[in-house]
């Protein structure tokens, strides 16, 4: 087949002229001689594409200067150990908000260094709703409070910054970071795994308020020092540089297209088309997720028998709309629908849904 | 320029075909629909790339099967701090025989996990030789015993495996890994950065006898976890899943050329080639390790006249021969002739370095 409408929900789509970008210059980058997959990340080659990709981050997602970024290998699991090594003195509480499977995650991360407290969990509502904000227990001597600002699993996003007072609120935002705008100043640290709306698989993001960076943290390896990495450029050692060069490609065609204020517009539109087909369809398709806290990246669904399940898989991709299948951990149907989604494939995805339902239903 | 002879240290020049196989398939993998960096990694198309990998991996570097093979984000330096972690109770003692630059930085991620114990040093040596066996002092209770098998800036390599009795031996074979025949069952874990001779930065292998993965080890995040990595196959999070395609890629073409045997003549015959080129230059240009003890895959030099750098290097990358830029710890030159480095690529330095010595001796 040729390319078709692609709904992973990470690694996942990337926009084409980017796969185009790197497929010129895989043999040879800007004629050094080499494709950048192979120059020392130390070299004036890639030091251009870092710097590059950085100053082209702050801009898109707006960051301020008394906020660090940094540029992670390992993934957001890893930095979700990272969090307490650095920002909890050993034992210190931790306040965490369970919105879904991501908040589970980051909690087995953090268990072994943090006197781990659940301020709130949605699970006894099935992950169908944001907790309130009023029914919260937040401690005093927390080092932080951690939320995940969108579960990719279940569906659910957080449309407001919880007001956590002085207390660092610390995000993990790797499947919604540059969909809408942020007000970084809102929060002590923001990260993501850069394989859903930054780009490439294999690399993430930290953006810290710096004056954090000051905290002592646990005892911990070099190479798990946020500070270190800062004093090194985020070179403390080999970084993935093929995956860093990727990430500042599709930044900059996030500029290009507009930025974030044009990719909230887009995520509007692209999920409310989504949810309208499902909800108008007479419980033939079905989302329950809180309409206040529904994803605007990742919409869950389910067929009202799930013996349609594998013929819905296999009829969408006959018509060139894969990876729609369910997280194992739900089951059903999920379209992730990121920033290099067009809206031209969720509106196919609507029309295959509604076909699908008529030869079905 | 077009593609020049590379001679970095990593991230290094990696084999034309394997470049062109990866630009062929940016936009789409084998008519999936979307490129490989794209697609879920649980899905069936990166399971079998992943799968190939591993038993091409097996194949290649002749692992048995008591041995686990996992897939690591984040680099060696990270695994350098997850052995202690995984394999040392806390506090237990570790020794560390320091060859270079790069044992150092192992040391630096360990310390915080075990009580790190240097068993020999090459420093007094300025690291120019691997110091003897019969000199190193072993503890009886160590959890391991730690190694650098080829020291990257310092270019000294062992040429034999130390025998340390009873407690398993730990190499770091980031540089030298495939690039000749490797006895793993004298290695207790054997880790590897890729981006030297598995081909691409950002992913790397950690080869693990699996009686060591019932060690209790330290309390830590699952992300540090090798047993919940083996039991997860390497995706307990999203792996690097691009790097990890483009290392299977790079171990394919080693295969088809015939594997460590084949490298490890041809190891020899480009280091062989390089060395008599500095030796027989009459001191215009030096290494100073050790003989028996020179690295076969990272050359460092020195000019007599350091003013000569600059101009040496300007006139090799006319030449076509860039990456030669010695290490900052170290100055001076450095060739790494990694496997996918032809000996056409090391005669052309050969014969620039007469040429060179020529012009300016």
């Amino acid at each position: 087949m040729s390319r078709a409408y692609n709904f992973s929900a990470g690694p996942a789509a990337l926009p084409e002229s980017v796969l185009r970008r790197a497929q010129e210059e895989m043999l040879e980058w800007h004629g050094a001689g080499a494709s950048i997959v192979e120059l020392s990340h130390r070299g004036p080659e890639f030091m251009q594409v870092a710097v590059e990709a950085e100053a082209d981050l702050r801009a898109l997602v707006g960051v301020p200067d008394d906020y660090a970024v940094l540029f992670v290998g390992g993934g957001a699991t890893t930095q979700q150990a990272l969090l307490p090594l650095n920002f909890a003195a050993a034992g210190q509480a931790a306040d965490y908000v369970v919105t879904g499977h991501w908040g589970r995650t980051a909690i087995r991360q953090a268990a072994p260094y943090a006197d781990l407290r659940i301020a709130a969990s949605g699970e006894i509502d099935g992950f169908h709703s944001i907790p309130a904000r009023e029914a919260w227990r937040l401690s005093e001597d927390a080092a932080y409070v951690h939320i995940t600002a969108n579960e990719t699993i279940h569906g659910v996003e957080f449309r407001d910054v919880p007001d956590v007072g002085d207390v660092p609120l610390f995000a993990d935002f790797s499947s919604s970071i540059a969909s809408e705008p942020i007000d970084v100043t809102r929060y002590g640290a923001i990260y993501a795994g850069a394989q859903k709306n930054l780009g490439p698989v294999g690399i993430g993001v930290a953006i810290i308020r710096r004056d954090l960076l000051e905290r002592v943290g646990q005892p911990r390896a070099d190479i798990f020092d946020y500070r270190l990495q800062l004093a090194n450029g985020s070179m403390l050692n080999t970084p993935p540089s093929w995956n860093w060069y990727m990430l500042g490609l599709t930044v900059k065609w996030m500029l290009a297209e507009g930025g974030v204020a044009e990719f909230a517009r887009r995520s509007a539109a692209k999920s409310t088309l989504l949810y309208e087909s499902i909800d108008g369809s007479g419980g033939f398709y079905r989302n329950q997720v809180d309409s206040a806290a529904r994803s605007r990246m990742n919409v869950p669904f389910f067929l009202h028998d799930d013996a349609l399940d594998q013929p819905f898989l296999e009829e969408a991709r006959a018509a060139g709309l894969i990876s729609l299948k369910g997280h194992r951990v739900l089951g059903g149907m999920r379209a992730s629908i990121y920033n290099a989604m067009p809206l031209e494939g969720v509106q196919a995805l609507a029309q295959f849904m509604r076909e699908f339902q008529q030869r079905h239903g």
